[in-house]
């Protein structure tokens, strides 16, 4: 019997996949390992790899196929197709030469951008930012073409399936109305509290490490599935039934590598937990950056920075570090108190929970109109510093502190900033659903058992890969279209003292 | 101007190597950082990328380009030409199904021999291995034919482009003649002496690394280009620009890690030196497994047993693990004595330089006879205890110890094992030219300074990467053909008392 088109396309995507589970080893070294000297030869392996799966994406007979396969409607394999399908018009309906003239700008104005950063110098970057932006115009146009959306929509679907504009504005809207005033009421509520106080140093590197694993461990990561590794920047990588993530420490400060592990952990474990039976195909990936992050920061922020949580860790720390429970800085209500300073500043890496999606707000306003053409991009660093003061109330004294501090523009990264929000919205919409499901959940933290919390999340979340849109996923699992109810009730009771934890 | 058919070649074959490349890390991860439950992605990744290797070599449009291509004589742009012929009859010779069917017949058999060595039970294995061997034979006679060669020669050029059955065997039938006398000799020279008194342990795994690190810099291994790791079984791996080795430590004795670390120094500095204008294509890549082994036994066996090397490190030693200078087990009296122990036994991979060479004879004399078809497979057990019988004098007591001890027959890998005593030989030859060919090369090992012989090494060997033959860069490299003279005097020299080192 010959193969079905669908088989055919299933088997073609598959080598797809195998390609880049590689990529992602790759790509993983290249951060972790990679002695210095081997970068270009490690780019032309990679650059030889991606143009592979770009070409494999787009030979002439995958579209052939996908007008020819069928499978039954609401089923995994319909689910497959459509995301085979979606993975092809974005490949497909850009030229050559435009991804190509995207690829090149974007890593031009990345090398200028760490010297302009440096520098403050939004002039000196504004040539090579003005070439990625047109690029990003010309890409969006073409790709919303192909795929029947507006230009952004396009540059958002790359990031995030199925989100859209029309989504977004509401929920940011009622941010951007509410925002400033919960941010004065937190700061507000925090100047009744006593001042935060931070345990000395030195905290070592090994006992960090330890502790950073058992704690892991115990939130559900697989370690003959995974690893945990120190890089600059701290990030979730590596291939499928391979999560690898990274951490950096500090020995002056045990949280940031603390915290940093909690959230790639929740990165990890959703990888960990894709559905096995469809590996390797689009339908078994990771639905988006909203959901993803939607993981990480529900392990850090609902979970991790949790008054149960803390009761949980304090021992532990007082036990990794040969603290003595009596010490002020060690107590719960000590570390209680320290993950949740309000503190408003310039960087939006090192933004509290509350003041985040005000960096995020400012971005995404700026990203949309810099795309629509309504907003020239001279006038980025005025307008940039306008929101921060709107928002947060601080003046932003140079470029530096203001619109040249992150990568993503000019490496081309359209579209992404919203996912950060999005992501931590669901995060408190899908805690909200599992504690309502299963009163388990929550009471195990205070113990350090999160197996309840992961096996809610194994099948209402991870399990799902890509089957539904991320809106589909978040309404099976929590009855509700997305929305900002928990995430806005969540910041009222953490920050404003409101609630229990 | 229209491309050459020589630079289609080199597009071409380039593609090839940034995806072998990419295979080079990948497979040192497998075996350095890989968690368990990845193995089976991992398998798959790999088989992907190594058909698609494949796939780009038997390309049809390879054979039309090769008959089109041209280059000067003796230019490297005709070595390289030369190479990228000789990779592609090996590959587009074979046809597809007897690849796989040699694939699968060796995966299949070399799963049993684990449990079949552990038994001791050639019985069982006889049937898988018989098949292996008669896929290897069908392979090498269709390589053969393609190549011009005799089956057996065409399996050695595999490993070891351009030698031949019929350079070797009179090389090994002299080895064969002297060892035994040569081993006597050495037995009764070594009862003359104080008995090995080794330092007393434990010798914790940190100091075992910190120097191994520096003894690998002293050496001229560029750590911006390459590490060290540890693994179960130690190798040289990695990519261009990238050379990758790694050990295993036992705090009971830090020899083995540290003679270890030099030997695949050896290695990695051969990579480490190949020409940086030919990386990625054929000709720029190391000549084959005897020049390679040449280089790993250059630095373990001629350097680092010398005296004058142990005359460096005995110093070192004390100060990395604390000991005291009169500590007798710690004077160079008796490390070198310890390095240059003496004792036959059952194990190749544990063998002392002397006796290596017996246990390669005798698996060279049996895999030659297995390939012409000369002797059963059923009689291997008794020809090979024979063997061992005949040059050690020792009588194996089961398979175990005997023909079931190594991998290379159940895996498919028939023709490599001269490659070890081949490198032996040239490690001994090109010594002896660097030694005559400047003198400060000798003197700088005592004061651990390695920079003349690896200047030396640059220009004459690893610099020449594929240029001419393995025999024609000996010739070049030593002013004589390859031989045997510096390797027998070497031996005697330090085992039977007639010389300084």
């Amino acid at each position: 019997m010959p193969q079905s088109a669908y088989q055919d396309l299933t088997s073609h995507f598959a080598r797809i996949g195998r390609i880049r589970n590689a990529l992602g080893i790759l790509g993983w070294d290249k951060d972790v390992m990679m002695p210095s000297g081997a970068a270009d030869s490690r780019a032309d392996s990679i650059a030889t790899l991606s143009v592979l799966c770009h070409d494999m994406l787009t030979d002439p007979r995958v579209g052939d196929l996908l007008d020819r396969a069928q499978a039954p409607a609401g089923t995994w394999e319909a689910a497959n197709l459509h995301e085979m399908r979606r993975a092809w018009l974005h490949a497909a309906s850009v030229p050559a030469e435009l991804v190509e003239a995207s690829s090149r700008a974007a890593s031009r104005c990345e090398v200028a951008w760490r010297t302009a950063r440096r520098d403050g110098d939004f002039a000196a970057l504004l040539p090579l930012l003005s070439d990625v932006l047109e690029r990003t115009r010309e890409l969006a146009i073409v790709k919303g073409a192909a795929l029947g959306l507006a230009p952004y929509d396009a540059l958002l679907d790359q990031y995030d399936p199925g989100t859209r504009r029309a989504d977004i504005d509401p929920v940011f809207a009622e941010l951007r109305r509410d925002l400033p005033g919960l941010i004065a009421e937190a700061q507000a509520h925090q100047a009744t509290l006593p001042p935060v106080e931070m345990p000395a140093g030195p905290f070592p590197v090994a006992g960090q490490e330890t502790l950073g694993r058992r704690i892991m461990t115990a939130l559900g990561f697989d370690m003959a599935r995974g690893r945990l590794d120190v890089s600059i920047h701290p990030f979730c990588g590596g291939a499928e039934d391979d999560a690898r993530i990274t951490t950096r420490y500090d020995d002056a400060d045990f949280l940031p590598a603390l915290m940093g592990v909690v959230h790639e952990t929740g990165h990890a474990l959703y990888e960990q937990g894709l559905p096995a039976q469809w590996r390797t195909l689009p339908v078994g990936q990771s639905r988006g950056m909203s959901l993803h992050e939607s993981q990480s920061l529900l392990m850090e922020m609902q979970i991790a920075r949790s008054r149960p949580f803390i009761d949980w860790i304090a021992p532990l720390l007082r036990e990794t570090f040969g603290a003595a429970k009596t010490d002020p800085g060690w107590s719960a209500d000590a570390l209680y108190r320290t993950v949740t300073q309000v503190r408003p500043g310039f960087i939006r890496v090192d933004a509290d929970e509350i003041t985040y999606p005000a960096h995020v707000l400012v971005r995404y306003e700026l990203e949309t109109a810099l795309i629509d053409g309504t907003l020239p991009l001279r006038d980025l660093p005025d307008a940039f510093n306008a929101g921060i003061r709107d928002l947060l109330g601080l003046e932003v004294p140079n470029d530096r502190l203001g619109c040249l501090q992150d990568i993503h523009w000019p490496s081309g990264a359209w579209g992404y900033f919203p996912t950060y929000t999005l992501g931590a919205i669901l995060a408190a919409q899908f805690r909200q659903a599992a504690f309502d499901a299963d009163p388990a959940i929550a009471q195990g933290i205070a113990r350090g058992d999160f197996a309840p919390l992961l096996a809610w999340l194994r099948t209402h979340v991870h399990g799902q890969a890509s089957r539904l849109s991320t809106a589909g996923i978040v309404a099976a699992a929590t009855g509700a279209p997305p929305s900002t109810r928990a995430y806005r009730a969540h910041l009222r009771e953490r920050y404003c003292g409101t609630g229990p934890h």
